[in-house]
């Protein structure tokens, strides 16, 4: 059995920087023809510069590969009019972290009143630039994504222009919010739509699953998996791949982040196959991305054949998601460059 | 300042076997006079052989210091009346655990109807010996201890005479059931007063604090507050200290336990003294089990002075809770042994 995906993307991908990049970039260039780079380095993308600068580097890192990165800048509250309609050729979107929630976040966003977040939002919303936004409040670690979605309401009301993306949705309450506003968007990972807080901690404890939003409860997973198998046209494949050292994640204070780069199609292939919804990966991988977004990617076939593999332990020194396990579908290498 | 504490006993803890035990067995016989000793071995204690020759290594283990290990027998279904009347004098509880719930548990329990765990609990509840049960059916993690009440429930009403001791709760739900029946009691670990589960996945992954049944909700953890800082009739400290080697620990897989031995006392005083019943710990640590077992530890008077100290990395190849933390209060050495 074979699947033809065209110009697949990934709305939501870490690529990092310097050996890093260059040892996993590859990974996604050769399945993706386009993603949407996350800005979260040291220090975070800010300036039309570093964001230029940045998609340089990962286009020396992906030479020979047809793949487009998709450039994004860390959002400031005082990013100003001029300043965004100068960048909007070189980013795709801005991405907005609370402060502190995640890897290279610190930097992110304090104060959620709409007083302060209504400059940047305001120009984007004029000038039509999507913004992405990492969903959680600091409170207890299973409620932080529910308890965010007022945030969500507070902008898609005072901004029903603005696209809003709630990425990597974990729960059955971000689904039911995206459904009630024109104006929000979600990206979904591989690893919520197989994982629950289960395979996390409910057996002996797995670093290489352990991710923000942390994944949730078996419902949550039951609601992603519904919208994402009938290809909601308001939801995306964004795998938030996030490699780390192996170092970093076989330790305690083990570093969140799943790195499914090179695992996604042939793992989304297998879930969709599974779920007898083969025939809608096509729109969840890219179709809706690009109308949501408003994009053309490279134009790029990617060749999936239903033929086992075994994942390998290790790319470079990270860990990736089924590491040593088998996957009943692989991406054929002859076609996929 | 300087707390008396009389006769403290841990009445759950897991002292393992071999080079283990004897690296961990000295750290609970310092500070407390007795303990209830967990039955989890491969394979697991389920004979009077078994449970004296255990005991036997335990004490020469902990040879120079006045500490009563009570023994235990792993749960089976067909323990029968003559084998648990011979086996009294030498256990103070019988031990059960579902199957495969946590650490060494393979030959627990899998048919929790009535019928079958009849013949074993009308025969202890008749000798008069305590049920220990490991409280969490096999469902997702977060539910498992409040989903497994229910069993807690039929067995309280069947056996009325039978004192069933629920062990390390973690839920308000607990706490609740615990209040609802005569027969019902509990064991309260110090980690479960200190952390919520973001104390474990809510930042950066901390495998030390990893434990099963997993930490829960602030409002559980609250709850668990309440009855241990008034030191309620029903509620007994057990520390469920569970040793592993770091390396099990600090790897992918990594074992669930929290080795809390060595700092139990002085973690515990800290906490009671910050919520002002510092008067309570004496019940909450030795008076109120001793009622509820019916047993008259040795007379063991540990001293603990209010004086910072820094909590060793390792003990031995095991990293305790609180590893290179300041803890408020100490154990002095001098009247401890």
């Amino acid at each position: 059995m074979r699947l033809i995906l065209c110009s697949p993307m990934d709305m939501h991908l870490h690529l990092r920087d310097g050996n890093m990049l260059r040892a996993v970039a590859p990974l996604s260039a050769k399945n993706f023809s386009a993603a949407i780079v996350m800005p979260n380095l040291i220090p975070p993308v800010t300036s039309e510069q570093m964001a230029q600068s940045y998609k340089k580097r990962i286009l020396e890192a992906t030479k020979g590969e047809d793949f487009e990165p998709l450039m994004t800048l860390f959002f400031k509250s005082d990013y100003n009019y001029d300043f965004l309609k100068r960048v909007k050729e070189d980013i795709a979107a801005i991405k907005l972290y609370p402060a502190g929630i995640t890897t290279n976040s610190q930097g992110g966003v304090e104060n959620f009143s709409l007083e302060a977040l209504a400059p940047t939002l305001e120009a984007m919303s004029e000038l039509g630039i999507p913004l992405c936004v990492h969903g959680e409040t600091s409170g207890f670690v299973m409620d932080r994504e529910a308890e965010f979605i007022p945030i969500y309401e507070r902008i898609a009301k005072r901004f029903p222009n603005l696209k809003i993306i709630m990425e990597h949705i974990t729960t059955k309450a971000a689904v039911e919010a995206l459904l009630r506003y024109e104006n929000l968007y979600a990206t979904i990972t591989l690893h919520h739509l197989y994982i629950t807080l289960d395979d996390v901690i409910g057996g002996l404890m797995r670093p290489h699953l352990f991710c923000k939003p942390v994944a949730k409860r078996p419902e949550d997973r039951m609601a992603l998996r519904k919208v994402a198998f009938m290809a909601h046209d308001k939801v995306m494949f964004g795998s938030d791949s996030a490699p780390h050292p192996r170092s970093a994640k076989e330790a305690p204070g083990c570093a969140a982040g799943v790195f499914s780069a090179p695992v996604a199609l042939p793992a989304l292939a297998q879930l969709f196959e599974a779920a007898d919804v083969l025939e809608n990966l096509q729109k969840f991988v890219s179709d809706n991305a690009q109308k949501i977004y408003g994009l053309t990617p490279p134009a790029k076939k990617v060749k999936l054949i239903k033929k086992s593999w075994r994942v390998p332990d290790r790319y470079g020194n990270v860990v990736p998601m089924f590491a040593g396990e088998e996957l009943g579908w692989r991406v054929d290498e002859d076609t996929a460059a």
